[in-house]
């Protein structure tokens, strides 16, 4: 861990989201905290008030009322930070909350930087590095599932696997070291096969930690799903259908190319990024080059592909046709017999022959259940719903486990090859030093930067 | 006053302005308010802790953790509402926002309308109605000058002058009806020529007050000032000036025509609106009807217009010529004289007969801190930062000033006619009515609904 130097001086910043509100609130944090509030307040003396306490009054630019406030005092260490941090809160004018940073600034407070303030709350050991980075994630979350990966983060879970994994390799890491300080007396006091066994559980705890990082990028940037079929298929009803579902948290995303319509829906808890091309009906129609090209690109991202097509209007030879057609890559895809409700028990039971069919009303929404539940079911995100997995969704910490992971190959290898203990010993430094780099034991002021300055000003 | 049956219920909304920040906080008022986050708070028992206190913990649905909180206690009368209110500090994610106020409501609480916290404000006594409604003004302020009439109305200037001018006419008549008691007797209790004094300079006050309103409108909605030239003049170039000034505060205004382009600045505190009107180069290049037109049209909207020529390239006779074909309507008017830099000093002499005429060079700034001065000076706005004179920017207010003076004007008639105190106490009692509505001595459920929805919600 780096030592501190930077709570020497008062960081400043707006903490609330910007833009007019009822109220918004200005955070300081440092030594200087509560006396520079309190050189610009009247009311009570802020300087002999306990922690934790709330006092109304008026911050003054000289003799100018700036605004009616209620200040909140948290003393150091009963606070975020760690340090003396007070809030303003006041009226939610971007006007207002300018006039008061500029007069703290002229005080002698500093403009916060990005996450400058769960910085000083990590280097002030309030959490680790990892539940630092939970902090940012947890404020992005916008979905039951993303929000229940960094709370769980946040809140130290990740970091309590992690620190496991770490005690059980010290542990073997020590008892190697010493046999290397006896090295004359070739002695082992690291039983090798009880290391074996426990070099291949972690390894076996790194790589699952590795493959939930699939269903972490999931849960970040939402499932790709193509949304093929012919024009008259009912599309963009589907799309309806599945949008309205959760009205609220629905947003369009602009498509980076005039033919491509990208929409966002949760389900279930998850992000799907629904992709709507109209090369497809091109493709379908004209069986032009252009067309075939680009929606095959379309299909390339997808990570579900969901075929809708016309019961009433369809053949299965048809069907067929189309989906040879189409190449269909080799993701998970869902064949959707649309316009059910309008379609005679006989023109159903002509699709008997297929596999991974469904089908649904997008008019009457009738079958939308079965098609989000099993929407569910393809990218497996009941597993991460249901129970407490951790769930890796930093690039950063998977590239960590990776490397963890080949350190760990390599203890494998060296017991496997009978090699002496410095040669392991140096293997699981090296996974204990990635592991270490996660949580924040182990830190450069590079990898610090990096991570905070992605954060908003204010936390 | 209507008495308050609005505080059986809790209320919620979200506080802060939407959107993600650091930190967001949601504010719940009513009997219930600290019941209510007890209930789903994990921490400290709230129900025993002391008001304006802050407490840290987590709000949970069940057994999931919604989010890690501060929570803030104010027990009622000692609140902004004077019920409990508890606020609540969650991670400025509109999920978790969404979340935690969704528990709520299901725990009983009822989403807050519009301005709702501020109404119960005004309801139980907190400030009157003029104060309330500056809250509204003070969150929508975003320039020194709206910032500080918003602020003196909050703290109660206005309502202090109002409630001077009514406690003297309601002196005056209690001694006029005292006279009606006992109007078998002829006796006059109230002194005419007293009652005339103070009247005349009752409605005096008020007539400054009205006046002030123009000021007031100005504060609000920006100076309208129309930018003409020809295309050459440099205006585009003038206007970047101006606006670079105060990059921070400025905003475009899409023009509602495509040729007729907005652009805000704050100069000295004061917002101007610079209207720049592409019709007037046709109109002078080609002198065309509908340029013409269109060009009347803008200056119509025009406080103050700013006449651009350049030096270097016109001459007196030309600019005299300019003037003519625009027909400048009856508002102050600034030619500025642009190029100043680049041309001779007997290029500048020329110009030596025409009034308001400013020379500046719009590339090197010179001459702009001349300009903004005298921009200041063309609106009187020196008198509004100076002093403290109070500026009715309320179209409510000056409505009700505007019933006050006429009832004024009658009572100074009556007065003039030798009407009997009945005729002059019921003009009395109008004004006082009036001057009631001001400070919400005098409310109706209508009037308070028409004030309070145009909060924001959380206010």
């Amino acid at each position: 861990m780096i030592p501190s130097t930077l709570s020497k001086d008062t960081i400043i910043a707006l903490a609330t989201a910007s833009g007019h509100g009822a109220i918004a609130i200005i955070r300081l944090s440092g030594p200087e905290a509560i006396s520079m509030v309190n050189g610009v307040f009247k009311g009570k003396n802020l300087e002999k008030q306990a922690s934790h306490t709330l006092h109304f009054g008026t911050i003054r630019d000289g003799e100018k009322i700036l605004d009616e406030v209620v200040v909140s005092l948290f003393k150091g260490p009963a606070s975020y930070t760690k340090e003396d941090v007070v809030e303003v809160s006041c009226h939610g004018s971007p006007y207002i909350t300018e006039q008061l940073i500029k007069l703290f600034l002229r005080q002698g407070a500093r403009l916060a930087e990005a996450g400058e303030f769960t910085k000083r709350a990590f280097l002030n050991g309030q959490f680790d590095l990892a539940q630092a980075e939970a902090v940012a994630d947890l404020i992005a979350s916008d979905s039951a599932l993303t929000h229940q990966v960094a709370m769980n983060q946040m809140r130290g879970g990740f970091s309590q696997e992690i620190k496991a994994l770490r005690a059980q390799l010290i542990h073997f890491a020590s008892m190697i070291e010493l046999e290397l300080d006896f090295s004359e007396e070739d002695v082992e006091f690291a039983d090798r096969s009880a290391l074996r066994n426990l070099i291949t559980q972690l390894q076996r705890l790194v790589t699952d930690l590795l493959r939930s990082f699939e269903m972490g990028n999931v849960l970040k940037n939402g499932v790709p799903t193509v949304i093929a079929g012919k024009p008259n298929a009912g599309k963009s009803t589907l799309l309806n259908a599945l949008l309205n579902e959760e009205k609220a948290i629905v947003s369009d995303i602009p498509g980076t190319t005039r033919d491509v319509i990208e929409d966002e829906a949760i389900i279930g808890g998850l992000r799907f990024r629904f992709i709507d091309t109209a090369g497809l009906r091109e493709t379908l129609d004209t069986v032009e080059a252009i067309g075939v090209a680009r929606t095959k690109q379309q299909l390339q991202k997808a990570s579900l592909v969901l075929y809708l097509f016309d019961v009433t209007s369809t053949s299965p030879a048809e069907l067929k046709a189309e989906l040879e057609a189409l190449q269909l890559p080799q993701v998970p895809y869902l064949l959707l017999g649309n316009k059910q409700d309008l379609a005679t028990p006989e023109q159903l039971a002509q699709f008997q022959e297929f596999e991974h069919l469904i089908f649904l009303s997008a008019g009457t929404k009738a079958g939308l259940d079965e098609l989000q539940q099993t929407l569910l079911e393809q990218v497996h995100a009941n597993e991460a719903i249901t129970g407490d997995r951790t769930i890796v969704t930093n690039l950063r910490h998977f590239q960590s486990l990776q490397k963890t992971s080949n350190a760990l190959l390599e203890v494998l290898q060296g017991l496997d090859n009978g090699l002496t203990g410095d040669w392991l010993a140096a293997d699981i430094r090296r996974a204990l030093y990635e592991l270490g780099l996660i949580t924040g034991e182990i830190t450069t002021d590079d990898l610090l930067d990096n991570i905070f300055t992605k954060f908003c000003i204010g936390k």
